[in-house]
This record gives structure tokens, sequence and C-alpha cells, in this order.
């Protein structure tokens, strides 16, 4: 069974239809749903992954230059040194009733790289680490309410936002996600602001006089400005506000640390994740020591958190990304396929913006409804030509200049394609399933 | 350097004393403190587990007769079976853009366990399982107020019990827990009620008409009687109130899931942890098809709850589980050993009681204030002969008889001194060292 796009993905899509009925939305990661690619037409499940190429349950081959295990894999999947890692602390036992002693030593290593800092906790998480530095941040401060910008998870700390109105979390995920079994009683205790937007920041912080915690992300498709983070520094430190960023997507591109330590800033704390392991499940916590120190007067606890496989693969993730100075080829790389964007939409009169973080590159095209179908259209038409895309790479040590050259000349195409779509204007007719999902929507 | 009980403490203690001058409380989980076993001699870290045996930094071996991580060990450290499932994970990439195959097999194998169930979704820790659990059962019955009784992890949810009076989690978890960091606007939405007592449980539901949640465990020391279990499962179905089974620690001993299916009761929710993935981070949420749906509702998603390694090992830990039956094996083992607690009790004149609970063989001391005292002697004298030991014995596959014999024959000469020490009454000159911490206590 071939389906439009010349795949078989019979295997994989007669799992999905078996997951979908059992796990409610398919799948843990609403971002690993094939209907928030190419519908149907997008392999849901992976046999096999090395460097950056990906096997499916059908025998299908891809290049992943789309979201590389949402930003997990910076070296690239299934990489020797880290995975030789792993497979000591296998075979060394990962849980026991002792701790591991690699907890210590990822301590120490991350806060050898960051000076400001004085103490650290780990999770294994994205979400969880966020909702333990709120917890902190809460405690330190005194005051329970948020203000924040951008993504930070799933926890009800987050979500709140949406009591008041479910509109606010709009611009920074996804429209429509639903605060359901958040408590009421939190309402008003996160409140938005755009990143960026000083005024906009200032008005908030203006009106909210509880303000106990700021919470960021180290970078959207922007680094932040100067301005930006100047006025949070100022506000934070007559207010007594614990100011968190949130570098669990940012993180280990632009440097080894956070967009934080680019810019030369010194967070109250910092929270990484997802690349932070190489594709093992870690997240840390770091701040500085007055702060921190609040985990102890709180209770955090939890056992999975001292299981041995999260601490060694950080730390063989952090020894090589440094020792092969990865963050510099991801910016080479990121600026490569920037510019190739830029380039190839001028000749083919395609109307985009290119995002300013280049480790992890991004296009932003500048057609408003018609957006989703484009993009669907690009994903479907790369699909054909073995690889997994959209407007988003996230760079990896894997993604070498040989495979960029061929990405390239296959997004030439598809950029074609799109030209020719949009100029004869019936872009229906060329795609081969349904629009890609972009809001937060319930599957059914 | 050797300590007073002839161990060379020297390299652990060390790095335990880097842990707590960088990481707030020394490590990720309160239990895994060595000041909550004996105090400066209990060694903080493991280099290398298998079976239920134990080498730290310092080249000592012990026997594992205490808490087996935590209870996440079920068929013993390092189990070829499941191991080998996890280099399998490993060689063919933990993480991806696309999905892991396993997620829906372990799926389908938890629901063929559990009949009742429609729907499951994954996490790694079992703090933030419960947390999903909660947010899933608060949707589904539109009114936030959880009645609990037990121990049920970190979040917010949970804590803000004590928000309302410090002492209304003493009997549930630690005395002294403190919720820094919780939002005061959570006041009155988590109350507990006493665990097995049917009066206290009807009043806490009596006096707060808008419960939407209860919260059990699948056992503590004894399993929930009938009436009990009655009487929850009456007042939910009248008052449209979802019940949820924290079965993270009581889960995988009993029988081939939770103590909710050995007694034949079918719970809303039910949540696993801990000894699913036999030490490996993998948490499981399963509940009835309606309630479940609830989590696509909501906002559920987090990038590590998809990565492979969890479902890998939870899926090789239930077929070994089944296969060996395992469960008889941990129930018979506990009667042994519980069988040999009284009598050694008897023997030596010690008051005592043993947990119904027996896969998870417990003695609780009558002492009241001496308590603690006696038991961190315990400790320290079974670590003079080679076991790591307290007063629950969480049993695995890996303690056999013979092992279980030595075990005995050395808590039964650690009975005797204690029973030497109760009768001539100074029991601190024998204490080596300082007493356990036995409520929650901030390290500094």
């Amino acid at each position: 069974m071939v389906t439009e796009t010349g795949l078989n993905l019979e295997k994989g899509n007669a799992l999905w239809e078996r997951a979908k009925s059992i796990i409610p939305g398919g799948n843990g990661l609403i971002s690993k749903r094939p209907d928030r690619h190419v519908p149907d037409l997008w392999p849901p499940y992976f046999a096999k992954s090395k460097g950056c190429k990906l096997w499916d349950l059908d025998g299908n081959e891809f290049f992943d230059f789309s979201y590389m295990g949402l930003g997990s894999s910076l070296l690239g999947y299934c990489d020797d040194f880290v995975d030789e890692a792993v497979r000591k602390a296998v075979s060394d036992g990962v849980s026991s009733t002792l701790n591991a002693p690699e907890e210590v030593l990822l301590a120490e290593k991350l806060l050898a790289l960051h000076p400001f800092a004085g103490g650290v906790k780990f999770a294994r998480s994205g979400g969880e680490a966020m909702a333990i530095a709120v917890r902190i941040a809460r405690a330190f401060s005194g005051k329970e309410t948020v203000a924040f910008s951008g993504y930070h998870g799933w926890s009800d700390w987050y979500l709140a936002a949406n009591l008041s109105d479910d509109d606010n979390l709009n611009g920074h995920l996804m429209p429509g996600l639903q605060p359901s079994g958040v408590p009421k009683s939190l309402f008003g205790t996160a409140i938005p602001f755009v990143y960026n937007d000083v005024e906009a920041f200032k008005q908030v912080v203006e009106r909210n006089t509880d303000i106990g915690v700021i919470v960021i992300e180290g970078a959207r498709n922007i680094l932040p400005s100067n301005e930006f983070l100047n006025e949070i520094e100022k506000i934070s430190s007559e207010r007594n506000i614990v100011v968190i960023w949130d570098e669990i997507t940012s993180g280990w591109r632009i440097t080894d640390g956070g967009v934080c330590k680019y810019l030369g800033r010194e967070p109250d704390i910092v929270v990484y994740g997802k690349g932070l392991g190489n594709g093992y499940a870690i997240s840390a916590i770091l701040g500085k020591k007055e702060i921190m120190r609040e985990a102890d007067q709180s209770f955090v606890s939890s056992t999975f958190w001292t299981e041995r496989i999260g601490f060694s693969a950080a730390l063989a993730t952090i020894e090589k990304f440094i020792s092969e100075k990865c963050w510099e080829k991801l910016i080479a790389r990121g600026e490569v396929i920037g510019r190739a964007f830029v380039e190839m939409a001028q000749r083919h009169q395609i109307d985009l913006s290119v995002s300013e973080f280049k480790p992890l590159i991004n296009f932003s095209l500048n057609y408003e409804d018609a957006n989703a179908k484009i993009l669907t259209l690009f994903a479907q038409e790369m699909l054909k030509r073995g690889f997994l895309a959209g407007s988003s790479v996230y760079l990896s040590l894997a993604h070498n200049e040989n495979l960029i050259e061929k990405y390239l000349v296959a997004a030439e195409d598809c950029f074609q394609i799109i030209s020719k779509v949009l100029s004869s204007g019936n872009i229906d007719d060329f795609l081969e399933t349904s629009v890609r999902t972009t809001g937060f929507k319930r599957l059914t």
C-alpha cells in the first residue's frame, strides 16, 4: 500500500491507528504526532536512528532535517561516545538504594561552566524541571505570581495563564490550549508578556505588583535584546523577583551553555533539558546558591531523578560538545542554511523571514492563513525526496556539509514547486493530504 | 580511614560532602540520603549493582535487604533480560523526531492486564505521573478538591495540603514537610484522610462537598479493607468523583498489576512507576477510557516521555515478571521474613508489629521516641555484617533462599544486640553515630 508520496507506510500507519485508540492523542508528545507535519503521510514511528538518518517501520529511510528529537540530539542520533557511557551505566547498574556518583560529577561540571551558579537540582523531563524552578523561585521571592513569555511545558503553574482568558497563551504556545483540570484557584497567578517587547513587559509588571517570578525563553526565533534584558534585570532587582531562563530548547546550541552565557548574562535560575543528554532523559535546574537552597526548604524529591543513565549521558554529551566546539559548527551550518533559504526565496519569489537564532534555523512564511498549507506542501514534497523537513532545522553535529548540500538541492526543488503553486493559486490541488494541525486540537 | 563500623567510606563520604555543598539536600531523592539510614556510616554511593548486591566507591560490598532502589528493582539489579532490551533500545536509538513503537506495545500490554482500563499515558517520574493523573481526574469531574491519604510526591496539588496546617501531612509523609513555593491560592484544594479509616473518610467527604478526586495508595503496611473500598466506591459513584489508586510503590508486587487487581477492584485511574521498568525511568497512568480522554482535552505533553528506554525496559520487566510468576516468590519470601521477624522479636523480647503487605515486608517498633534510635542501631549493626537494612525489605527475584537465610542470621544477631541494649537502657552508648533523620529536615 504505497501512499501518494511514493512511500509505503502500512505498518507505521496501522500502529498509529492502534495508538490513537488507546493513548489519548496517540503519544506522549504533541509535536511527534504525524498530523502536525503531513497528516497520514508522515511516518509515525522509527525503527532505528543513526546520525541524522532514520529508518521507519516500513523500510523507508529519511534524513532528519526537522526536529532531531525535538532538539534533543545535538551530536546526532546514537552518538558512539555518549552511547558508550550509557552502556557502561547499564552494566554498572542504573538504580540502587545508594546514589550514583555521576550526579555530583555532572553538578560540578555544570557549575564550572556557569560561575554565577552555586546550586543544581536534576529532573528527567523538561516540564517537571520548569515546575521545580518555579517552586524554588516562588519560595525564595515569597510571591507567587509568575510573569512569563514563551512555552514552558504542561504544568499547572503555566497553563494557569489560560484560566483567565482562553487566548492568553496564543502568542506563546498554541491557540486553543485548554487549561482543563488546572485549579481555577490559580487564576491570575501566571501572566504572559510578549518576548522582547520592553513596553509590554513594563506594563505587565506595573499592573501586577505581586510578581515574584519572571520566566523567559533563552531565545525564540530572535535573541533577547539588551534593552529587554536590562529592563528585566532592573525590575527584578528592585522588586526581589527571581528570573528564570528556560533554555530547554535554546541551550547548548550557541555556546557551551545557554543563550544567557552567550550574552554574558547571569540569570537567577537557568533550566536545561532536551539536548543536555543527547536524547537520554535528563534536565537540570542551576541557580544562584542562596536561591537554590530553597529546594531544600520545600519538598522536591523523586525516585527516578537519581537513576544513572541521565547523568552519564549528560556528562558524555557535554564532554564531546565542548571538545568538538560543537556550537561553532551548529551556528555555521545554520548560517549556511539560513542564507540559502533567503536566496531560494528570492529566486522563487517566496515571501519569508529567516530566524536570527542560527543553530536552530527557521523560516517563517508571510502568507497568513495560507502558511499552514504551504508548509504542509513543503514537508510533503521533502518526504518524497527522503527528508523529514519543516520550517525549522535543529542542527546537529551529524548534519555535515555533504548532507546539507543534498538537503538544499531538495529544498530548492520544493521552493520551486511552492512558487508555482502560489502563482497558480490552487494549492489544494497539490496537497495529497489534509493540512497539518497547527493549533492545539483534540485528536479524535 | 576506617569508620567505627569497620568500613572505609573515605571516597564515598568525601563525594557526599562535595554533593551537599552544591546540590541542595545532596541528591534528588530524600530517601537516598545517608542520614536517613545511618548518618556518616551508610555508604552514600554505589559503583556497581547486580542482583541484590552493591559495591560502593571504597570497595565495600553489601547485600541490599533494604529499599532496592526505593522499590524500583523487582527482578534484582542489572537483570540480564531487561538490560538486553535496554541495550537494543540504545543501539536502535532512544529518541527521534518520530515515535518509538514500544510506546504502543507497552500500552497494549498494560491494557490487556487491566481489562477495566481503556486509555494509557506515560511519563518518566512518579511525581509527574501523579500530577498527570490528578489533572485528568480534575478535568473529568470538573471539581478541583482532592481528598487523599498517603504519600504522592512533590507536586503542588499534593503539598497544598500543608498550606492550611503544617501538621496536615504528618500521618501521610513526613512531619515538618514544608509547602514553600506552593501557591497559597491552592489552600483547601487537598484534604487528607486516614487510610482504611471509614469514619474519617466519611467525615472528610461530608465536610467538603466539592471533592472531585480521591487518591489512595494501593497498600501501606496494610491492605485496604473491603469496607473502606466499598465506601469510597459508593461515594465516588454518587458524587461523580474520580478515584485514583497510586500504586507506584504497591504495584507489581502482589500480582501482575496493582493491589487493585489483586483485590478485584476497578479504579478510575491507576498509576504505576518504580518497579515497572526494573530501575529504568518509566511511569504509567491507566484509566477508564472516558476519563483518560480528558488527557487529550488538556495539554499533557513532554519530550522525554517519548524516549524508548522506559518503554523497552517496562515491556521486558513485565514479560519476565509474568513468566516467572514473580509476585508469588515475592509474597512467599516476604512471609518467610515476616514470620522470622515475629519469632526473633519473641525470642528477644522486642515489641514490634509486622506488616500485612508481604512482598514489601516491614516491621514497626513500638517504642515511640526510641524507635529512631533502635532502627539506627539495627542498620548500623547490619552494615557491619555486610547488609544494607532497615525496617522494610523490598523483596526482589534476586533475594533467593540462601541470601535470605544469611540475612536472617545477621538480623538475629542484631535483634539480640537491640534486646540487650533495651534491657540495659543505655542505647546512646551503642550508637556509633547520630540518630537517623526521620522527619523532613533541612540538611545544612
